[in-house]
Order: structure tokens, then C-alpha cells, then sequence
């Protein structure tokens, strides 16, 4: 509580020992339920997810690569000039993007009828041929779906929530409405967008071009588990030069993992061939991080697959007019989160609101614990604890036994 | 270049000023092309959205929210549950998600003599069999699509190559293929995921719940222009408590904002009524930021509109049995980059490698100008650094005149 | 405040706009006090200098230098091997460090009779032979100043706080003290610590040696000022390698400052020869950044000078046996803060709570600003605001006039 | 290397296959010296007691604290006010600053002799007379001692190597000079700092003030060993509230030390009682850290003190003119940083370049291993790799034996 310093320089001075031993006087003594761990310091916590990816990020730069933004929407005749013969079984794992068909609508004069129920009075000429008029503009594009309600309550200055009932009751054909699908994709991997970003990069910057990107990719799983998520992040890369070449994937591998600790490096070519990648360059990476070590997973040797690196076939890249090879390491930001933070599940890590299975340390259980009824005078406290004081005394003692815990005052008697 | 240490401690014992004035013979000449600004430090640069992602990510951070990852994909169905008779206007600007079907695929007679032609011998009768139930499998979702090519030709022993040759030209039923709508969504903006989240969240945390996410969402747009991205990225907080407020949102929009170096706040009811929102507590933030003063936009007199928030409506919150009330404010992430990098088209932020009109400064393109053919030894570099100085020191003496600039030998002759 | 969702979703099954009309309904209206600016969302503010440090280390990191720590502390004799005849001029500048000294106090019987009117009883011979022994040891180094007290008083079974008295009034050796000079300086600029450093580095580490630090210097002013401060921040860098030229400075100092927003760079030779560096390659940078332009400082151009780089001497470096040249750049922290944070005074930059003139905005003025007494239940504040309300709605009635602004039960009566 | 992608087209139209396969003939195969691991990504690394610094300013600044920059030299007097009795023995651990005095020179007839034989030339009686008032304005501090020599060279116009050699020669009062002690002291510990900057803010700021600071102190010990370096780094913080107390203390220990993966705490009153804290209230902080268990330090059990709290005792405050309790916690950055990289030595964790051990990993060493002399041409290049594969298929072939590794043209012959 607030003191007078004037008073206790003054005390000081004169005794400075005893004045110092009566510091404890001016003490505040919080109740019970604002008590540590009740009481904690809040702070906000990063996602595991989003912190790997930023932790990436620095990594990248530091590696003196820079970073780009790739499109995340790509045109699926994109995967067929990278893929070639691969590219329906690549299609096969993407989502294509599709949306709701704008219904042409008209209004008929039994509609007409409708409305007026609705609104309880008779629309105009001239406020029917606006409420067409607004509905032909939605048809072509040029009212927006969400503009919809407001403009035509403008135009027969009727409630807006009254409008909603309306096109509800009246037109049967927005219920119905199923989205229809287009040619475009969601990336299932960061390749599809590098190969557009080079195409319009290796004329006008000099080499080496270095470009990372950390983002979102979307694979079309037939079900989500512990290890597959259907929106995943990848941390890809691309270097782009004349000599370019596998042991500049070695090298960048080594140079982004053991920013996170890998220690050793061991590197072997996949089984899979990717029509994307030079046949004969497409190579894993296993890379060894001591915490692993006798971990309860089936990393317990410490070794661990972490990405995967190739040389861009020269067939794909002519696709794009690319006249210089490029080397690209890709790896999975939730697989790298999951070694950094122990964790089994995927899902779990990502999204743990959603998980049945739901953790509390001893200290978060602490925390959530209170006293019903609590002293709130500085008196009713100072009771409190010469009470718990008493008892932590006197615990020994045999009972029946009685102990004076305190003495004094109380609502201004003894 | 390297010298001895030795030698030159004993000339300073002698004569220092002598030794230090002859330390620039040690010192290394580059040619002219690795001369600065040829030669330059390079450094990775980060990309200015996901750069502003990082910085919004640690501005929530320090006002204490922790973070949160909400599903990208969303039913139909849960914004019907939270927008109420909005929800047809607002999923007429979401993307549907799409996939290919599996054909179902027979293998005929004719078809096996196809195959037998491209392979140049007869499948024996296991082998179609085992084709057949590869190509089950794939209808069942079995046999992954990328893993199609590779089983059957480890079935059949053939190269995967031919393979692909075989279910381009026998099975044109993969070709024809068409993308299927489904009943999912891409998240136009980060509620439909609170909502998610927030309804597993509020019987098992202390409140207050202080949560945000800053994450890629996606709109249909007809067209992508400079304030227009189908997809953007949003930065979105919640706060559940039973007593929040509509100063909270102030409160928040005020401690986020001035981290970035907005200084006043204006707020003010929004137009729009959306229908998760309680009504009365939508409201507009607009912020002055000093370095917008006089700049050649529409900001010009430093006021900008860059935030939204509200008070999720009871009946939406009640929707998924959520009894407390939320404020939730969000801003969008390319909007706030391009303040900050004084941008006025969030594309070329975004995209910079897909503009047409690029632009160098005069670093830049002093940096790509090199000499064709520059001397390769010391000799040589020397006789170009004399001649260089030499016409300095004369490039006033009117011509035609004479003067040596440089004595020696030269590949072992004078 | 909480609600029931069951019975608003309901509610709204039955009239879905009716219900959400009323959400308002469940709103928490804040007192007075409790309404923004008066609640803030408080953030920790990163000091303007350690903010710029952090800038700084990332920057460099970024350009591939790593990261160093050089001793603080410097034995004036290295100033000499360093600056060769310079050096006095160097070490007017540098403080010395001091320390007190540790007096040789004998006990005498004298004292002991002192101590025993004290303690109001008599020091047995052995507790006497204790106390000399201690301070004794005192003497030699073995027992640590901040022990003395507690090590005599467990010696002589006494209270602290006694033993303080008995140091304080019998023996005046302690109070008399001065502290002595030793021959160990604080570093005045980082080189004084790249020459140890590297010294140990050359012949063990691959070339190119890249290193930086950014750490406290101390400079012996005679007074502190706007521009100089006895205790300030250098960032400096080097590197070790056969071919390192003045090019090299120049590539560093771009890349460095360019990372800070810097756009242009001249670079001019200093004035000043220090004899660490090798003659004719000390160089000023001097940089361009638009938000200086038009500023009202010495720097409305936009150009400033910020750094300063040169190749050690050779004859330098021989003193240290090294034999590799050695680029050098430092810049000072404050000054780059200065600028960035648009300062005109180092000390009000680095020490805001010593300034006489503390500037408040409106806004932290008006969150300083609270009703001193406010309504404290929800009638109560209902009341307030519908007299608020009332007012707004009749302001422009000519008075005298009276309007109803409330009407209810108050304390249970009507 | 560079490639024809029109050619590459043409060739995959009518063969993709085929063309896909050669794809190969356009990689880059590096001489034996550029393979990895000899090639590396380099990256610059952070120190760990400056990185350690970064993450607990980032933790403080989550948990709400604004950074503060305190005096790192403080007089000798200030520790009297907060430590009472017991400065002297915190002095005994203090340095104080000292400084070289300045001479008081004259210029004798003798003297001006000795310089003229130096100049081979007669001073003016005006030179004279400009190099008396140099020295003066130097003795009086209006010359700073890094400007003397090219002062008096200028006056006297002459060289200022032949002006340093006057002064060393004619001047041997500079010679002789011994720094002398003033009454300013380098703070021991962060404390010192906070009673300053916390009299200049509780009248002028809201309370609560939370400040932190993470910053350089020194301390005067015999010698520096694994656990002591003279100068270190306190991660400082203070508190200043009515109401503060020893719960928030523990609760800012947790709220911090959770930051770092630490995960359970005990709280233990500390036997030293330093007069500036509050009796009873100066406690120990230790907590559990799971990464420690089983290390083979101390620490073995995973727990491990790590910080110091209490709340600044009403005597020393009153001495600030402070009438608020104030509750400071402190740790040593060091010791931080030695249980996160599993350090047993501080000195070795700042101070890696003095270690006279030295270790290397296994990939260091191998990319410190390079072969003399290695093919330069494409041609060699593919003759070393013929010859590394035939050995490799060959090795297990008894000799004498004898295999073709390549053939073709070398130097236009066959």
C-alpha cells in the first residue's frame, strides 16, 4: 500500500535497522483466490504451426533467399504442361474450385401478387422494373451476391429483413442453386506456382535467382489422420542458375536444417520419379537431431525423412520458355512442427480446440481452483492467516486442543 | 593479400610512420567488374505481406491474445447456421470445393488386346486380373491417384513410362473427366472458423478467451483488380467474456493500431448489418497515420478506414451453443501492407513478378552493367587503374596531347 | 452478460429477425471509467535503442555475418599496440577502471573492548581469533566483500545488523577508502576488441571470416550533450579474408543500410587518419533516405552521414600476428535510432524518464481523466445513460424545459 | 548449364518419354573441391548470450512490460541510499571509474630548442605562442585529447607523425600519466538503476508501471571462472503498484520462465537479506526444466535456481522519495543461456575465440578437407567420374585386373 516516504526517511534516520524490519507493515496481503498460481501473469502464445513457419522464414532469409508470394489458385492445364503424362494422377489429389450459378430470374405478375402480400401494400411500375432491373444486374455480374438484399430495399424502401423473406417465399430458385465447378485448382505443392514465377522472372533479374515461399497447399485426401491434413504448409525453395546442381540441394539442406538443430545429413535418391524433376535428381532427405534420441516414436534413432529436393526437368521448365536448370528443396512445415514439439498427431497440433482429449497440467488445474467465499476486509485476511498460521504451528498437537489464532476488533467491537 | 607479420613488426620497430604510410601496398585492387556497386552484399528480403503477417502476429501477441488455427474448409451448412437468411448472398461469393470422380473402369477384351499391342506380348490371366483389381481399388478409393501408375506397372512388370502410355490411349475414360462440386467451402473470412473453434472452447478455458488467427482466406471475385484478391489474407481476433463490450473493440482496434503508427481513432457505425453481428455494435475503424499526410492518395489527409468489428449476435452464437458474448475484430492484412509500403495496387504488392511495368532503380541497374572484357592479372590491372588516374589528373589539357601513364614489363619484356 | 442459448435458438426458430433485434438485449454497458480511452489494451513498448540493436543483429545476420562477443574490458596496453604513437590521445578518452582496496585491519584490544560494549558482553579469545581471521582472509581476497558482514556475524553468533554498527563504529578503516585506478579500460570502440578476437580466429577458421557486434562502448566525456552520451552502442562488423578491399566497405555499408530504408550512398575519405587503419582507406558513408527530406534537422536533404569503414593496418595487425587484411565498419546505434525515430536528442532517445519535458497525447491524456464518482449497478447506469441520451435529443429546446429522461423502481421503490 | 527450350519442346512433342530421360545431359557435375559437403550454404549465426537477450526481451514485452534503458554508471552515493550499512560491502564489488588527468605543459626556451631540432626549422614566436594555447585549451578539457595532435599540426604545419614524435620526445609529462578514481561506480546489478528511473516516473505515470530491462552490469571479482565473468547481463524487472506483493512475483517468474520451456516452480525465501528488499520477501526462484533431466551437470533432476524476487523495501524507497511498493525480479542472462545450450562454462559460451579447446564436428572437418589439384575442364571432370564409377563397379575384382574408365578426344586428340 502507499506509504509516506517523508515519515520513514525520518524513522530511518534514527533507527535505520528497526525501520527496516518494519518494511513488512506496508505489506499487501492478497485473499486466497488472488493468490499465486489463482493469480498468473497472462501472455499470448504462438501456434506451434504458425511459429515453425516464421522460425522457416528467418531461416530462408538468413540463407540469403528471398521471398516471394506464388499463386495459390492455378489453372489445371498448368499441372498438364508440368506434368505431362503424370498429370491426372496429380489432378486426381487436387481440389478444383467451384461456386454457386447466378439464377436468371424473372418476375412474373403472380410473383407481383406474392410481394405485395408480403409487403402489404402494391409495388409501383417503376418499383418492379427496378427490382427486375436489379435482378438482371445480379444475373450479369454486376450486383454482388452480398449487395443483393440491400439494393432492392433501397429500391421499394422496404426492411431489409422483409426483402430476405421475400426472395426466400418468392424466388424458389436461389434455394435450389448448386455450385457448379471450373478449371482452376488449389496448388497441391508449391511447384505449380514456381514454374509460373520463374517463367516471368529469369529474363529481367540476374543470377542466381534464390526465391523461398512458406504458404498453404491443399491435397484432396480421402480422409484426414495424424500424419495427412487436407490444408497442409509447404517451405519451398528454388535456386535458378547455369550450374546449378545436386550438391546445391545438399548444401541448402544442410544449411536450412541445421538452423533447427539437425545435426548430420544423409541423402538418398526417391523411389518416385516426378516427371517435374530431372530423372536421377529427385532425392530424399534424412537428417539426424540428437532430442530424437530415445524418443518414444519411431524416429528413436534420431534419424528422421525431412524433405525432398530435385533439379527441375529441363522438359518442364521449356514448357515455361526457361532456358536455366533450378534446383527446388521442399519441405512440410507441420512434419518439421511435429519433431520440434514432440507431437504424434498432426491434427492435434494444428487444431487442438478440436480434440476430445483435452491436457491440463497440474498448474493449469491450480489455477482453475477457487475458494467459494473469501475475507474481502484487510482485517477478515489478516484473520485468515493467523489461522492457517495457527494450524501450520500447532499441527502436531493432539487433539482436543484449542489455540487463540487472533485477537482484536471486529465491525467496531472487541 | 596475405603478408608477414613478422617482417612488417620489425619495420615498425624501425620507422612506424614509414611502415604505416607503405601499408596500402598489401591492399587488394578488384577489376572493374568486381568493383562496387558491381559487387554487392546480398541479403534475402522479405516478402511485404508475409512480412506484415509476421508483425501483426507479434502485435496481437504482445496485447496478450494467443493464436489460433481455424479450418480453411467449411461446411454450406455452418454459414447458413451463422448468417441466418444472409447466408445465400454470402456463399454466393464463397468457392466451392470440386474434385474428379473415379471412373469406374472395365477391362474388355478389346482392351486387353490394346494393351497387349503397346507391351508388344499378352497379359497373362493373373496379370488382368491383378490390373482389375488395381483399378477397383482406385474406384474405392483404395489405390491412391498417384500411386495408380506405379502399381500397375510393378503388377505387370512394365516400365511406367508405357504405362502411361497405355491409360492415355486405352482408358479414355480418365480424360474425359469433369470436377464434381461438393458441399464445402474455402472461409470467405475468419468467422466461419471462430465459430467452429469458439464453441469447443468455452467449457473448458478460463475467461476471458483471448484468441486470434492471421490466415489466408478466399472470395469469389468476378474479376481480381488493385483492392481485390480472391485470396487475402486476414488478421482476426475474439474475445468471449461475459462482459464485453463494444469499447473493447475500440480498445483492441486502438492497442493493434498504434503498434503499426496510427496515433488517432475514429469510429463509426457501419452501413452493413450483417446478421452474425448483434445490431448497433458493427463498427468501422479509422485510423490517421502521420506518414499518410500529403501522400498522393486518396489518404491523403492521413484517415484511413482499416478495421471492423462487432458483437457476435446472440442468436448466431446460440446456433452453437455458445452462452457468452464475443467481440471479434478483423482487418485485412493486404490493406495494412499497403499503407505501410506506401503501395497503391495490392497485385504488384502481392505479385510483383507478374507486373508488366518494372521498375529499377539506379542501383539496380548500375549493378547490371559490366565491362566486356576487363585485364585478368595484377599487371594488367594496374596499367587500367594508371590509365584511369592519369586521365583524371590531365582531363583538363586541351588535345591532342601525350602522357605516359604506365612503365613496366610486361609478359617478361619491356 | 451470459445467456441461455437453447432459448434463443428458439426464439429465433419462431421469428428469426425478432430475435436478432433484441441480441442488444444482452449487451454489457460499461460505467463511465470502464469506456475507451479509459480501458486501454496496455502492450509492452521495446525501447527505441534495444529496438534498433535487434534491427541491427538481424540485419547483419542477414548479410551472413556471425554473430561475436568482444571483451569490454581492455588492458591499456593493447590500446598501444593498436594506435602505435596514437595511442595517448586514445586513452583521454577511455576510462580507466578503479576499485577500492582492501585495508589490512588489526584488532587491538582497544577495538575488542569497543565490540563488547556493543554486543553488552565479552568476545571469548576464540571468537576474537575468529573475527581477525576473517578479516584477514577479507584482506587476501578469500572472503568476498558482500560476505563479511554474514560471515563475522556467524562467527560471533550475532545479529547483521549489530555487525554493521560494530564495521561502521570501530573500524575506520572502511569508511575512509578510495578507490584505486588499475591499468584494465572499457572499450572506446569495438576495435579495441575485433584485434583480440581475430587474433585467435586466422588460423583456425575457413576464409572469409564475417564477423559482428553490436555492444555497449564508453567514452570519457567531459560532458554528456544531444550527440554524445559516456555510454553508447557501437554496431560493428568485420572481415578477414586474403582479397578484402575498400569495395568490400562499400558493398557491407549498402547492404546494411539499405535494409533500414536508405536508398542512396556516397562515400568520402575521412579527414581523420587513425593509425588502425591502413592510410587512404578510412571512408565515410554517407546515405539517402526520403523520410529525412524536408524534416526539419540539419538532414531536410535526406543525407546523413551513418558509418565509417577502413582496412586495418597491416602494421596493425602484425602487432597481433595476424596476416590476413582486415575490413572494419562500425556505425553508431544512437545515431541510426535518432533517425529512424526522427530525435533530436541522444538522451531523451535513450532516457525518457530523465527528461524535464514530458509530452502527452490526447489520447493518453484523456485515459488519465476519470469521473470520480459513477453509478455502480446496472439501474444505476441505465439511468445515466438515458440522461445522456435525453440530452442529446432535446440540446437544441430552448430552456427553460424539463423532459423525462427515466422511470422505474429504484432501490425497490417506484 | 543453358539450354534450348524451343528445342526441347519440339523433342517432347514427339517423344516425351525420351526426351524426359535425357533431361540429364543439361546437369551441372562440379569439380571434387565445389561438392558438398566442401560447398556450403553459409549462414550467419547468432551468439547465444545475445540471442538469449533477444528471447527475453520478446517474452517480457508478451507479458506486458514496456522496456526501460537504466544508467549503467551510477555514483558511488546512490548505493549509500539504497543499501544503508550495507554499501560498503556492495562497493567492495563495484568498479568506479578513473581517467587520465591532464598535464599542465609549458613550453620552456629548452624545450622549444628540442622541438626545432625535431622540425628542422625555427617555431614563430606566433607558433609558440598557438601551441601554448592548444595545450591549455587541452588541460582545460576545451581540446579533447584525440584532437591534440592534429591541432598542433596545424598550427605549426607540420606532419602529424613528426608532431606525435614532438610530443613523445619533448613532452614526457604525457608519458607518466596515471588514471585517477572518481566517485562513479559501473552498477553491480540492475537495482541500482530502477530506485533512479522509477523517482523520476511514479508522480507523472498511470499505475501500475511495469519496466524491464536486459542490459550489461559489471562486477569487480578477483577472477573470472566458469560461473563469473566481470561484466554480465540482467534481465531486470520492476512493478510499481499500491497493491503489489511476493504473489506477484511468483507469478511474473512463471509467466516469464514458462516462456523458455520451463514448467514447474518452487519458491524458496533466500538466506541473504539485502537491505534493499523488504524483510522476509527476497525469495528464490527455482524451476524445472524437463530438457535437463539426466544431463550430466548439477542439474540432473531438472531442477535448477534460476532467479531472484522481492519487494525494494520501504527504507530504500523513501530515500527516492517513492511512496509505492515496488516488486523486482531479476536473472542472469548467462545462466539462462548455459541451461538452454546445455553450456557448463560461461566463458566458453561469450567468449568462444579464447577457448584454447576447440572442437570441430565432423562435417566442419570435412569441409576443411579439399583435394590439391583437381580437374578444370568438363572433359576432366567427366574422366575423374568415369574412373570413380568403374571403381566402384569394379571393386570387388581380384588383381591385377585392368578396365576401360573412359575414352574420347583429349586436346583435339584422340
Amino acid at each position: 500500500m502507499k506509504f509516506d516516504p517523508a515519515q520513514i526517511r525520518e524513522a530511518a534516520k534514527e533507527d535505520f535497522d528497526q525501520t527496516w524490519q518494519k518494511g513488512g507493515e506496508y505489506l499487501f496481503h492478497p485473499a486466497v483466490n488472488e493468490q499465486y498460481p489463482r493469480i498468473s501473469c497472462h501472455y499470448g502464445t504462438p501456434h506451434p504451426i504458425f511459429d515453425t513457419i516464421s522460425k522457416l522464414r528467418e531461416a530462408y532469409l538468413r540463407l540469403g533467399f528471398s521471398e516471394a508470394m506464388n499463386p495459390v489458385i492455378v489453372e489445371a492445364q498448368e499441372v498438364y504442361r508440368q506434368f505431362g503424362s503424370e498429370a491426372l494422377a496429380v489432378l486426381d489429389r487436387c481440389f478444383y474450385l467451384a461456386g454457386l450459378p447466378r439464377p436468371d430470374i424473372g418476375i412474373s405478375d403472380q410473383r407481383i401478387a406474392q410481394i405485395n402480400v408480403i409487403l402489404k401494400r402494391e409495388l409501383s411500375a417503376d418499383e418492379v422494373e427496378a427490382v427486375r432491373q436489379i435482378l438482371h444486374g445480379y444475373k450479369k455480374g454486376q450486383v454482388e451476391g452480398d449487395d443483393l438484399v440491400q439494393e432492392i430495399a433501397k429500391a421499394i424502401n422496404a426492411h431489409d429483413a422483409l426483402v430476405s423473406q421475400i426472395l426466400e417465399a418468392v424466388f424458389p430458385e436461389f434455394k435450389g442453386l448448386k455450385a457448379e465447378a471450373t478449371s482452376r485448382t488449389l496448388r497441391s505443392h508449391m511447384t505449380s506456382g514456381w514454374f509460373l514465377t520463374l517463367s516471368n522472372l529469369h529474363y529481367r533479374q540476374k543470377l542466381p535467382i534464390k526465391l523461398f515461399s512458406v504458404d498453404r497447399c491443399f491435397r484432396r485426401e480421402q480422409a484426414e489422420d495424424a500424419a495427412r491434413l487436407m490444408s497442409y504448409h509447404s517451405a519451398s525453395c528454388v535456386i535458378m542458375d547455369e550450374d546449378v546442381c545436386v550438391d546445391d540441394g545438399k548444401a541448402i539442406a544442410d544449411g536450412l536444417l541445421s538452423q533447427f538443430g539437425f545435426q548430420k545429413f544423409r541423402f538418398q535418391p526417391d523411389d518416385k520419379r516426378s516427371k517435374y524433376y530431372t530423372p536421377g535428381t529427385q532425392i530424399e532427405v534424412y537428417a539426424f537431431h540428437p532430442a530424437l534420441v530415445g524418443s518414444a516414436t519411431k524416429y528413436g534413432s534420431g534419424w528422421v525423412e525431412v524433405a525432398t529436393f530435385g533439379i527441375y526437368s529441363p522438359t518442364a521448365l521449356s514448357q515455361y520458355d526457361i532456358p536455366y536448370p533450378v534446383m527446388n528443396l521442399g519441405l512440410g512445415v507441420e512434419r518439421i512442427a511435429m519433431i520440434l514439439h514432440n507431437s504424434q498427431d498432426m491434427r492435434g497440433l494444428s487444431y487442438p480446440q478440436f480434440q476430445a482429449d483435452w491436457e491440463l497440467t497440474a498448474r493449469e488445474m491450480a489455477q482453475m481452483i477457487t475458494v467459494d467465499k473469501s475475507p474481502s476486509t484487510d482485517t477478515g485476511r489478516a484473520i485468515s492467516r493467523a489461522i492457517v498460521e495457527t494450524s501450520i504451528k500447532h499441527g502436531d498437537t493432539p487433539s482436543p486442543c484449542e489455540f487463540l489464532a487472533w485477537e482484536g476488533q471486529l465491525l467496531g467491537r472487541p
